[in-house]
């Protein structure tokens, strides 16, 4: 940045060539794979009418751009202004945390849209797009946006990229074990997102611990106007949340029924959190950092229940939970994992997305467990589990079951990921954030 | 809040336990009565598969989801980012006021949601909810957060939680007599959110008076960062008012006529706020507590007739009436209200809420009653007033009677309400805002 | 604006009644004309049951408001929010630039909904409008607030308004021109919005050039919160690019595929554009205005051909070569506009809209050149290209050629309009922005 007092970006002469280099590359290495690779999908290709009328629709409002495209809209906002001014309540960041979570989402989102296409949409040879690869292209750079949160002010630009590279890579072999493997089900990405997303960042930030960023402690304060900015993350992430859970779920009652959900959760969330922020507090002040992140934690708590039958008393008590977990967590276990533990959650990544998606990820195997005919209706049950084909026999019990195992092989991914990629990140070839 | 310079918020060690207390013993309550009584309706629960073939539907993309979806994000956006940064123009109480805001619109809309269930969603014992009661919810609190513009400052964060408490039930109440016993038609609440919430407010703040808060007036001052805050707030409220009035209207033609009549009506509603307000001042100068909140009187103003036939030229002319009403509001109303009344309003909702209300329900009744079968189409007729059943041989004269009372009997309840909660709120053992 | 820090309002005491005068007589204008003109088209009028019987509609969701209500509401933010904040970069101008963005777009679509009715939506002697006008008259607008970009700061609200009057119409009748004479299509408006936009604004600040106000350049420094508040506007800008793209495409494939080549564009113009800036810089520091600006870039070129065949990879060329464009303009090419043509472009729209615009227009050219029915399928070569009626026998190569005859136009019509209109904005009568 131009102006020294924007801290977040970086000032090393040794750099000018260097992250030029690294965002050309990498963006001609995108356009020769996306040109060998990536096509339209059926719906957005000017084939489209002979399409219509082999799939028997009568009009263009059935095409899933209508479905999809106000959620989409919804998930961009939260991944470009939610979670880049969620982290100006840094002030020393600022800046730094908007614009290089810019650049990170801008890059994630093309190699987010080859790896998770191989895996799920190449046919013939061919990646096809629509609007849904948008989103969970998005929904992946999500899961670098926060680990992002955990290593802020510890990195240099190249080596986000660098991150950013192989936290969507893992993330789309993680995605793929768990719904293509497992057959599990995880539309607002408890699992997938958060839980892997967070501990992978918690990992990398263990490894790059450096015991002298305590001393500048006092630049983490926040200010007046760093808050408000804040709170302008942390509404637009509360408010599209539903728009974040319901985006990829099934059409029609599953989409409308993540929505509600997630409504209810959130709710529930922000007085459990106002409670516990006054209560622990000396003299019952409320604590900003607590407003404007732990009231989240509803929202990621039913990432993976919230197409299914949760209902909403279900979703308040899981809401109620997590605002009390994720202040508490904010009050106690950040200065303890940061005394102890070495890690260094700069902005409590630890309490917003890794407990909480954990909790998600509970809620969401006892939910596929607890699921009947009754409840569902036949043709629902089916639909909601996607019990077709070779699945056709697994009861909601052995669900239950798979769902638990894809916690396991999230939070397994993450740790070893998170390893590598923090020792990669160790190497002296990437610039140095001291110099920030 | 924590640091000192958040104004806004308490930091009464009395508050410690208190707050804590009542958010969570809400919250418990809010759980066992959704758990009594909510559950998904048709188009959310996983029957759905069944309801369609009812329902003789042949796509998913006829489930309400999808016709009221992205209109329910914009309400929503104005509800806790509009209203919330709305209030910032007033520098002492900027985050209080986004903060607040989130606390009673989160613990508002799980009241209204139970509220307005019983009301108009029951259903063999239970509230069946879809995105329309997501909605409706969001509207209902949107009348609390107009009455917290007259109280800001005078409250503790108690006293607001009994207030919307209460203030939501007795929306409810009326909300019911008007459309239900009355049949009045209201889709963007001139009457019921905005004629009913401020007139509801500037009771409960004549009742709340204290001299000694003239004294801090020049902590009421406006900064360079607030104005441009607020401008956010304003400009989100504006953007946004056509999904506002739309929201809940009949689908099709409905939601399509009441998006444009808004659209037009807050266009013209900019240009004479503009005018008068240069107009008014010394020198010439535009002052900013009148683009903030004036330009907004348009969308208040046809509240109630943006669905029918009010045509674009006659939205325009009650964009243009109103810019001027509340602008001379502004300029000499709220010192009166304040000096000879002791109605301390403190964001002037009088001007930007209660007065334009009161213009749109006016507008309402002279449309409906106005209203001819060669204008609507005999379908159209009766769709719009929806005169069937009991209704089938009403007129539009008589419905612009009753569209009159309608006003009528939101003033009442507004009073007698304001009244009623405004002497609940003097009880002293809710706290006291001087702590603050 | 009432407080002297509120630069970019004006404090003149002749203005007291000037800009009241022209604000309330244009307004009754627009009532008197929308009285005698507009009406609601079939689809947001009362008589939609039958239209839909005679269109054989099955459902209200085959309403045009549900194919483009959601795409109009970003559109609206884009204008509102995006340009009005964009320019906040400019600390001097900071509430300037949002409120008279906002009082110019207000009147500007009023006039635009008259004049673009005129020219497209006449019937019987009425303008008949639904949602797509409303989208039209922000496109529009859209012109004008880039223009503005160019001349911030030079010009008093009378001359903007003014501006804003002639501009609208000159938009209209090229619009008109392109579309309806050369059969060109431009639905993202690279050639109608921001080539004609931004040369006309260009032109506009030519003649009104004064060599003085190089010494407030230090007034022009952007600080810490100002490039926040800019960001906002960057991001909802970049966030809602695809939607702008797409609003106005035919229904169906056409505004998928163009959502998703705007989103591709979009995010390889954010690498190139840091790589470049980081490069041009001394010590490799990247530049905020490079950012607020030049990522925007690849948006403004895919607006022709985002709704063609033009694959996700060319998205990815063209975003990657507009990145690196707009970033040396504004190192190199601003100065020298400046101090060689006498061309002060406040914002750098030469960058953001004018280069990439041209370059829009002649990708559009080539892609639609390079059609084939091969890429397009039979139907969709038709539909993609309108080659129905008249134009049956058009073919891909002449397309092009009418394409970059588009281009020319647009250039011609903004340097004559701007000429004129600059010439007018001199004459005495309108006000001295030197007051400001």
């Amino acid at each position: 940045m131009e102006r020294p007092r924007h801290q977040g970006m970086t000032k090393n002469t040794y750099m000018r060539w260097r992250l030029p280099l690294v965002c050309l590359l990498w963006e001609v290495a995108m356009i020769v794979l996306f040109g060998v690779f990536v096509r339209f999908g059926p719906e957005a290709d000017a084939h489209w009418e002979e399409e219509k009328r082999e799939m028997n629709l009568t009009s263009d409002i059935e095409n899933d751009f209508y479905f999809r495209y106000p959620s989409f809209q919804d998930v961009h906002v939260m991944i470009f202004v939610g979670f880049g001014f969620l982290m100006t309540f840094l002030k020393r960041y600022g800046f730094g945390a908007v614009g290089f979570n810019f650049l990170l989402a801008a890059f994630g989102i093309q190699w987010a849209l080859l790896m998770q296409g191989w895996f799920h949409s190449f046919k013939s040879g061919k990646i096809l797009v629509g609007v849904e690869n948008l989103i969970n292209a998005d929904f992946c750079v999500g899961s670098v946006c926060i680990a992002f949160g955990a290593i802020l002010g510890k990195t240099s630009p190249i080596q986000l990229l660098v991150m950013t590279l192989f936290q969507v890579t893992l993330f789309a072999v993680n995605e793929y074990i768990l719904l293509n493997l497992l057959h599990v089900k995880d539309a607002g990405g408890s699992m997938t997102i958060h839980t892997f997303g967070a501990y992978f960042g918690l990992t990398v930030t263990r490894i790059l611990y450096r015991p002298n960023l305590e001393q500048s402690k006092d630049k983490q304060g926040s200010v007046y106007h760093s808050d408000l900015f804040a709170m302008i993350g942390t509404l637009y992430l509360w408010m599209y949340w539903p728009s974040f859970n319901s985006a990829i779920s099934e059409h029609g009652d599953a989409q409308h029924r993540a929505a509600i959900n997630t409504y209810c959760s959130l709710a529930a969330c922000v007085l459990t959190t106002m409670a516990f922020s006054s209560m622990l507090q000396k003299k019952g002040k409320l604590d900003m950092v607590h407003i404007q992140n732990a009231t989240l934690a509803g929202g990621v708590a039913v990432g993976t229940s919230a197409e299914m039958m949760l209902t909403p008393y279900g979703s308040l008590i899981v809401g109620f939970i997590c605002g009390i977990v994720s202040t508490v967590g904010y009050v106690y276990l950040t200065p303890f994992l940061e005394s102890r533990l070495h890690i260094q959650d700069t902005c409590g990544i630890h309490n917003l997305h890794a407990m909480p998606g954990l909790i998600g990820g509970i809620v969401g195997a006892i939910t596929a467990a607890a699921a009947t005919e009754d409840v569902y209706g036949k043709e629902g049950f089916i639909k909601a589990f996607d019990f077709t084909g070779t699945y056709q026999t697994r009861t909601p019990s052995v669900q239950g079951g798979f769902q638990a195992a894809g916690i396991v092989v999230s939070l397994l991914m993450a740790f070893a990921g998170g390893a590598l990629v923090g020792a990669i990140l160790k190497l002296p070839v990437w610039g140095d954030a001291a110099a920030e």
